[in-house]
């Protein structure tokens, strides 16, 4: 089959032939339909300093995708062929402490597809039944491929108190997109979006955001003081790993606030301990990946509600074997989501 | 100055003349503008068995109001004349456990305007000065009386995850009315109003409900259930007070759900605690009044956001000498918030 | 294999000759070393209302236990042969929503041990692997038996704050009793105990309560005022299921305190649910079973830090064939725990 | 009155000769029995950056500290001449976001006695009425003046699951130590200590610690994963304020584990959020103060119930004239809590 990869430790990404991929037990092969460009896709693609330390090549990547069982396990008993599945991309030991108390997403000795194991950026992709998670009826194939980052955005945003809430969002990539699309339906008082790329901050506005900053041009945190009497934001997503967006992300939020901290910085950050987190009291949570399913239901509830308009988000549609143009796409910043198709 | 007070045990209210309230050193001297009718004012009103127990004649009633500050009392440092303010009802005592964590709303020693001190269905009423909520200038001064049943509802409702939550609202009063405005602007996935009375339901899809459902035609267990996938409701509101409406909340909601009981039955209720409480590991709340004054920072940030649609819920507005007529109209059921003005 | 079953629609158990199980892919068959004696179990003997709904028999009963697995299913790849296993009762179905949002103890299809299919009371269980829980070496298998019913207390009494806060608990059955010793531990200022039977009251002296209170001798809601300034008790515990003690209950928390309701009562129960937990913003949480895994992890890391002193929870030792000499004792509530070895 | 004080920009302290304070009218003065060193009060000492940004001489100094009630302002109502007391050290404003919602100690303007206002290494002391806590007669009046930097301990413990879990907590002066007695009394599994100081690990074993570390001689992040089966602690409090410490406690925790930040450095920090933060889903909360007054409740609660040994915490008492001594001890480290005498 078709497929890209990175084949040598270096910046770039090949198309290669590679075997179809056979099921275990426990697996199903998923033909692809859609599969979606994730900033970690870009980061493998540019070689950084991250993908070097935690990708061994060659390797298959991508992880956000939909397609069809065209396979099952001897054992697969939840899925048959034919059903048409987004997959949960995190993957479980299914033993450690994480796993058996309800929390897979941060297992002890987790996988990633697409980092860990061979991804969906192919025809096909095999992955333990339990990831696959059918889409329902009422979601386009398409838009199922971002179940898993919209899945991202739901479980950074609602651990914190949205309704309400004067939120502000640093970082308009298609999660922090998401974010503001979410917290908007989640009755925020007002949700700023703050970057430093004037398209995105447009598609920000499109999604719901009722305030936007080119962090550029005007100081963010200053504009959220202002707007919140002196007292800084109630909730803040750090949605952009931008060492300053992240100081800025707590010199915003109020005394007794909450910073999710869901963008990864490359290298080591400087904080001010004292005054922008001990003494303001606030609370910061990390988040990564989607509780696995309780993310999932919310993610399909909210989508069937008909409130979330994601409309905007996909901004742009192409053929699988145009990958190297998305992934400049993807550099250039002017992009929301990129959809490709296998 | 004129009033309307309970002046014997027995039904009715009767129009007194009383003496203008003056003022102790931390109080202010509010002179009502609109002051609206409340549940509790007609169980006065009825003098039903709770009235009998709580109120000791003479008494004015009526609790929530709005108005202009005319004086202040000698100690009084954080309003002045002429300001418009609306009332927290509840008055603590300041120095009970409760009142001293942060709880004063259940204050171990509790006050209410109108039951247990004098109420605003009169031309002036006191209050202690940190009972006065400035109203923004954004609200008119016809909302600003609703303020408080709105809080009400916000505290109920908040009190569970609303979040692509699917939501049912036993009771379609002003707060359950309120209720069904604020969860569906708060994110639910789903919002099934439940009640008696056409016209309550009808005001209820006004203000958005995505379901209304006449419980004397259709049993709304089952449909809550049918609507679930048979899971049941992740969360319930139950503000009616009726006995099979609060039998009927915990077996619409799903294992591991939320049960939030605000409307006050007037006696004893029978539960089936193992099948509907253990078994389920229901989560159930008691909600009475508002959290002083988290909420009334809450209700003021939505009524700002413009998100809120309140317009339908005050469907009359007369004058304060109609009282007697308003009381008929509450105990028809035939109304949202009624309106006074003085 | 011997086991005792109930073979009839009827009070009593039968020792029958049935055959050993099988056990299928993904199980594992233990020998059962100690099983003990639940108030369920004691609920099927009697042949009660409750009993009646639930069990269809011929069932084998029982589902405290521990022992050694002596055979494998085919996919078995968790535990081995000669392993000392202890047993979580609670079998999800795996597919459901609560099983698939880490709340399989709730599961829309659970599955109990010794209630839904066969039990312990016999040589040999047969359990899905994932229930099979190893036991610590600092685990006697004596009280690895005892493991289950300790999670339920654990599960109770951690769903409330403990440290600090004045704790009452109406019941001093086993599970009642393992609370009083782990409130104890965990910080509570006060631990007070309610039973109706001399005997549990003075075991529950020796498990570290602070107080007992013989409810037929005194009011326990009056005293609880009595010892905490007339405010009530900040956590209340119902592990009798009595329908007095679950209204006492009510009555003797604290406003904004939480009552724990795990003790399951044999009909419905009125309660004042106006002024007992309304007014009260009292939280109420039922409990059933345990955290499947999490509150396995909590008991064991009590087991293991030594601080929980259970060596007067069990106070009868019998072998598994005088089962009805053991059921007799329960009736008479002058017993702890009973372990029956086989 | 004799008193020490901050009299030029410039380390030390002078004994001065000041006017006795005058109680407003909603303020009450306290004749001081007993007062004691806290971190802070060297900071001053010293004159450090943090302190030359901060105090504003001349300063009174000195803030944990017990007395008598010798004069009450005109309107004071709450406390009465003779009573003993503690005192809240922080002053909250009563009209700003935070203070109308129950969260007084991180007031927007907020005001600390010894620091903004003046202290009590004074004969006297005036405080707000509502900032006197009446000592409960089991507490004698030298331990009264360690309950405010006790209750650090309580609020920054409390923040997080202590039973059950396994607890590190890095810094064992006063708070570092009063947490250690804390969690074990409240059923952690473990409480591992870790300092740079032999004379405080000892402390720290007297008061509870089932483990010590001397972070000079052995790497404690290694030790604890040791002992958590390579999984990381569950809660780690920071009481050190030490840039070392910091990174260590992030990455002692495990997955989904709790950091507790309550020690101040005195500059910036760097972190590997990435890695320490968001892969681990750490939770981290800032802690300043104590909640008023819920902090308080607890703390005298712990008190009355007889488990909390604090007995070794307090290693030297002298009289307020060595003050200068006091600090120099402090610098050196060979000590717990030094209580001086008026």
């Amino acid at each position: 089959m078709k497929a890209f990869a990175k084949v040598r430790p270096e910046p770039g990404l090949v198309q290669i032939e590679a075997e179809k991929p056979r099921p275990g037990n426990h697996e199903v092969l998923v033909k692809v339909k859609v599969t979606s460009v994730c900033g970690t896709d870009y980061h493998i693609y540019r070689w950084d300093e991250w993908a070097q330390a935690h990708i061994k090549p060659p390797r298959i990547i991508g992880h956000e995708f939909a397609g069809e069982i065209v396979e099952t396990g001897s054992d697969v008993t939840t899925h048959k062929l034919g059903d048409l599945v987004a997959a949960e991309s995190h993957i479980g030991c299914g033993r450690c402490y994480q796993c058996r108390t309800g929390n897979s997403h941060i297992c002890e000795r987790l996988a990633i597809i697409g980092v860990d194991v061979d991804g969906s950026f192919a025809e096909y992709v095999k992955i333990p039944e339990q990831n696959a998670w059918p889409i329902p009826s009422e979601v386009p194939v398409e838009t199922a491929s971002i179940l898993e980052p919209l899945g991202n955005a739901v479980h950074a945003a609602f651990a914190a108190d949205i309704a309400g809430s004067d939120v502000s969002i640093f970082g308009c990539g298609p999660v922090g997109l998401s974010a503001v699309a979410l917290t908007s339906v989640a009755g925020a008082l007002s949700v700023t979006a703050i970057d430093i790329n004037d398209y995105r901050l447009k598609l920000a506005q499109r999604m719901g955001a009722s305030k936007i900053v080119n962090s550029r041009e005007l100081d963010p945190v200053a504009e959220i003081h202002r707007d919140t009497e002196g007292r800084g934001a109630r909730v803040v997503l750090e949605m952009s790993g931008n060492e300053v967006a992240i100081r800025q992300a707590f010199r915003a939020v109020r005394n007794g606030g909450t910073v999710i901290l869901f963008g990864l910085p490359s290298g080591e950050i400087r904080l001010n301990v004292a005054d922008d987190l001990i003494f303001k009291e606030a609370h910061v949570q990390g988040i990564v990946g989607r509780e696995i399913f309780r993310t999932w239901y919310t993610v399909e509830s909210l989508l069937k509600s008909g409130k979330l308009n994601l409309q905007p988000l996909i901004t742009h549609r192409m053929p699988l074997n145009r990958l190297d143009d998305a992934m400049k796409l993807v550099g250039s910043g002017e992009c929301g989501k990129i959809v490709l198709s296998a």
